[in-house]
């Protein structure tokens, strides 16, 4: 996979997700505005590329198993192009991604206690149905997708030197470690007006060079992070605040290979410092968060990433899918 | 009061405020995120341009009357700047709003069943002590600051036709007259990379002609509405859900100058579409708002102001100081 398959995926899927706006809160530090998408996550863009570059969809629709994010972005690229979906979620799904999946219009089949279960039963129904798979991050097109908020995060910025990103399959940060690497023939002008400000370089064009990826993760779902000690994914062992939307049991192996080929750096987060920085984005920045939506600034928050002087970051914050009530002042 | 006035508070606050994000949601609509700004409203805007336009701040520091947004953004604003803050609140004011004004430091006085009462009360203590009065909406720095949001907004969109904007005392609505009145010398490029998306305009410059200011108040707190029907401020009843944020018991004279003599319109909106709105600005854009924020949005959802084909709008979401567990699922 390459640059080009991010273009083509923003061609594809431009009239169909939102531009989401970065928003600098320091002088060399913005937050790119993922969990403002269209379902409350980045993975829509996933699931309209999936679908869009399948070109006309089975008579079955499309079918995809996740107890989570995904599954509410496939439903919402389905209804959105007029499909049917089919969501297989595990019997510990959350009632407000349930409830969202519902009002998505979604046949929803629960099933299992984890979620492989809910998958090997996706799999096979869609063995009869014929129905498009979705598959939550180890498609290139799934991928491909993702990494159109980089693209976009380069647009907007005119280039940053780091970018912090969760990693669950890590199909969002594969996407955008090839959605950011901006070819050398692109990095001049005709970028002048900078959609964040004055740091961000108004007429500058695009700093030289690709930005550093961080992948960053929960303590308690190091998919990367153990990837990177074997030299391949491995399974691991899943927990932790962050389950709900970043609970892979193993890396993608198109993420790993995209990761690990362009020297994305690991870094481990706590609980707690996850907690925190949910808590702060809502109480510094009003922006309502996911643990997992929070994981990558938690990185940021509690120093287990340090910018060097004048680095530029941007950080992804991913997702909303969670109840509001869970951030009533305490 | 002029466009130049707001360009000087652009310079002055530049350091202090975020620039906001625009958000587009459908062809040809964007929202302006001012519920993202510090202190969670635009507020802090007029308060650093009040404060910095004085120069350097009386040892008593700075005073102001609310128990609301504008009480946040100054104790916001004088923490930021060093100087004291003092704040005179009704005894009514919301559980959130008073951890907020402490969480930043201020001085809390609280007097007084309602606004008015709080008002007096701040008035005498600043004689006393010779802290700086900044008032709500009804001074010219305050306006103009207030005003660098429709600066922004003219610069992030390359121009739109309408502005739809809440009013309460009327400094955020009279501010963004102003500031998105760009006079003609400033209509060419070197704009060219819009940061909103394709509809709002690369390379083309800004659209010819001020856009119209659409001035939304609720049913129960028409401000405006009864202004423009006197010819001058009267006062009016106060009640319903915005209250809290929109309940000014009258217009403010600078706003009604510059909000009659640039012909804005007056829209009223019910109580129900304003809930209406702010549960929609939740659950599909995922925006966490005060009634008030909301209340320009409802006039759209609402149908109580209808754009023309075509007709590109933009839409102030202004306040996010609520507790979010009044949005949990229903």
């Amino acid at each position: 996979m390459t640059y080009e398959d991010v273009v083509a995926a923003a061609g594809r899927i431009g009239a169909h997700v939102l531009r989401t706006p970065v928003l600098e809160v320091a002088p060399g530090l913005v937050l790119k505005l993922e969990l403002l998408q269209h379902s409350g996550s980045f993975k829509v863009r996933g699931a309209f590329n999936r679908m869009l570059a399948a070109g006309e969809l089975p008579p079955g629709g499309v079918i995809a198993a996740s107890g989570g994010n995904h599954g509410l972005a496939v439903a919402y690229a389905a209804r959105a192009l007029g499909a049917r979906a089919e969501i297989f979620v595990p019997e510990v799904t959350s009632p407000v991604k349930m409830a969202g999946l519902r009002a998505l219009g979604a046949r929803i089949n629960q099933v299992g206690a984890i979620y492989s279960e809910a998958a090997e039963a996706a799999a096979k129904r869609a063995a009869e149905t014929g129905a498009l798979k979705v598959h939550a991050y180890d498609q290139a097109e799934v991928v491909a997708g993702q990494g159109t908020t980089g693209l976009e995060l380069m647009e907007q910025t005119g280039g940053v030197d780091t970018i912090l990103v969760a990693v669950g399959g890590g199909g969002f940060a594969a996407g955008i470690a090839l959605g950011s690497a901006v070819p050398p023939s692109s990095q001049e002008p005709p970028l002048s007006g900078s959609e964040a400000s004055p740091t961000f370089a108004s007429g500058q064009g695009f700093r030289r060079g690709r930005p550093r990826i961080v992948a960053v993760e929960p303590e308690r779902i190091p998919t990367f992070h153990e990837a990177l000690k074997a030299g391949r994914p491995v399974p691991v062992e899943v927990g932790g605040v962050a389950a709900d939307s970043l609970g892979a049991t193993a890396l993608g192996d198109i993420a790993y290979e995209i990761l690990a080929s362009s020297g994305a750096r690991s870094v481990l987060v706590a609980e707690d410092a996850i907690v925190a920085a949910r808590r702060t984005l809502w109480e510094r920045h009003r922006l309502v968060t996911e643990h997992g939506g929070a994981t990558a600034y938690a990185a940021l928050l509690s120093g287990a990433y340090t910018p060097a002087p004048g680095e530029r970051v941007a950080v992804g914050v991913c997702g909303s899918n969670t109840d509001p009530a869970t951030l009533a002042a305490e």
